[in-house]
């Protein structure tokens, strides 16, 4: 995998004029870039998965939009729209986009592009930043749990939630606990490929086995990421985090919530507006790729839930921390 | 499928020597009986899980030891303690080998024998009276939520939180969310097939989505089965239980356990003595079969998790109804 300029292995590389992706639905068996050309490249691959991460899709996007403008091979605006909808929850992708849009009505291209660029490194810049005050915060924490991946795969940098969890292994001694994460197993695809990358010691379990083991007294603190906070501090996450939340507090440990600031809403007063995608019938119906049930059966698959913000002991972004995170303790970190 | 005297579908077959089992990891794929020819057979189809679920191991333990006995053809001790040991978490397990034992101590191979149909009939007859009892106290709720597998393929009879919901769907109309019980997704194979042969409407999803929906209105109960109950109402059960307890105390709805009496261990004061067991690290790498992490990242796989007495509104069984489980209720139950 090759550097970006930041020194940090990334998931996404920008030579300023093409992006260019690691396919995170071939990880951990394969590492394999692909080129995206234009708008409708980079929506296709935030569909699929491809990319993914509310950050990096901000950032994804960002890049998409930028490379469409400067093509001008079709409609922009359409190409914007496409942009914005490939995926509904994680508030980052709009906001990268409208960032985006904007720089070009008023400079085009070239502003764009500069935009694009702004957007990465400022994400960049925040995966630091969360990184130091979500380790300030859980100093002492040894066994971290935590959902999902939220590493350099998700994010501009080193993640956040994972970025918070390297920083805690570089001050001192962690384990991690990483849930599987159903259905597409970002926590045994790519948390436990990432963490093993970096010599961090990573257990995995199910999804339904964390909630036991908080109970047994064997976790200290939750970590996870957000793929949009609303103002009142609820958080929307991948599906499975609200339960982690409910065992963390019948535990009586932390549950952390770590994310840029272009993750929270502020336009949305609370968590049960934010729009929950639902995706194919078959992530559930074929784990791993093999059909382990009936082939019609229906299903439910919601790619999120909305934990509400009383549950959330802190919401850490660059700016600083939320603890815990009230409308009016996140409005003052805006 | 062959049909048992009780008219039920079934997952054991005896007929009076022999004992043949419909071999449950292959399902929902392939339906292939096996024949089982002593303690060891037996002992090892348990601890595979080609018969699982906590009535249906111990009737088939005690058919087991009783074709045992009857062979003479080894140290029938030493095979009691082989099926005692197969799987450590469902008490059931031990009560029925128990019981044979004690037969075959007074009265020979053919009391044995005798006993071992006795536990049979008897839990057979649970069932029936389990589905009533809980269908009587979930009248009115038509969107139920279960996880794992608690029918015809887990007990003697047709279940017990699915002989509920059977009940239920009798008389009236019910929707089941099925969620999928990572790692052996017992859930979307067995419970979606059972269910589907009902014509009962089933929904999977994945275990983690099962919270977000109950604090979304989307479920009326939520009623599981049990492998142990302690004296004080604490319930061992398939890991990722206690998390979907957790979320139905949350959304104000009633969460339910129901198994016979065969199920509770009056001896064991609460549920924290329980002993969980810790299964294969591959069920967890290969969903469906296939791997989906690194090859050696290490694994914890509780098969079991421990809900407390205080969130179970009631547990159901064949004799009645504790609401809540105190060790008050349930010690009037024995």
């Amino acid at each position: 995998m090759m550097n970006r300029s930041t020194g940090v292995d990334a998931a996404l590389r920008w030579d300023g004029e093409r992006l260019a992706i690691l396919d995170q639905t071939l990880l951990p068996h394969r590492e394999e870039w692909i080129e995206l050309r234009g708008a409708a490249d980079t929506a296709e691959a935030i569909r699929r998965l491809a990319v993914r991460g509310a950050p990096l899709i901000g950032i994804a996007a960002g890049y998409g939009l930028a490379m469409e403008i400067a093509g001008a091979s079709g409609d922009a605006a359409q190409a914007m729209d496409a942009l914005r909808e490939a995926r509904p929850t994680a508030v980052n992708l709009a906001w990268a986009v409208d960032r985006v849009w904007a720089a070009a009505e008023t400079g085009g291209a070239e502003a764009a592009r500069a935009e694009a660029e702004r957007i990465e490194a400022q994400e960049t810049r925040a995966s630091a930043a969360i990184a130091t005050n979500g380790a300030d915060l859980l100093a002492g924490a040894r066994r971290i749990l935590t959902h999902c991946n939220t590493g350099a795969l998700a994010t501009g940098g080193s993640g956040s939630a994972l970025a918070v969890i390297r920083e805690l292994a570089v001050r001192g001694e962690v384990e991690v606990l990483a849930s599987e994460t159903r259905p597409l197993l970002q926590g045994a695809r790519l948390t436990v490929w990432e963490l093993a990358r970096d010599n961090i010691p990573v257990t995995l379990l199910v999804d339904g086995a964390a909630a036991g083991l908080m109970r047994r007294g064997e976790v200290d603190a939750v970590i996870v990421g957000c793929d949009r906070v609303a103002a009142n501090g609820d958080v929307a996450n991948k599906v499975g985090t609200y339960a982690h939340a409910l065992a963390a507090r019948a535990a009586g440990i932390p549950f952390v919530v770590a994310g840029p600031t272009s993750s929270v809403d502020p336009q949305l007063p609370g968590g049960d507006s934010i729009e929950i995608e639902e995706r194919d019938a078959e992530e559930v119906r074929r784990p791993g790729g093999e059909l382990v049930t009936l082939p019609d059966v229906a299903v439910r698959n919601p790619a999120f839930d909305v934990t509400p913000a009383e549950l959330v002991s802190a919401f850490v972004c660059e700016r600083g921390v939320a603890q815990p995170p009230s409308a009016e303790a996140i409005a003052a970190l805006l």
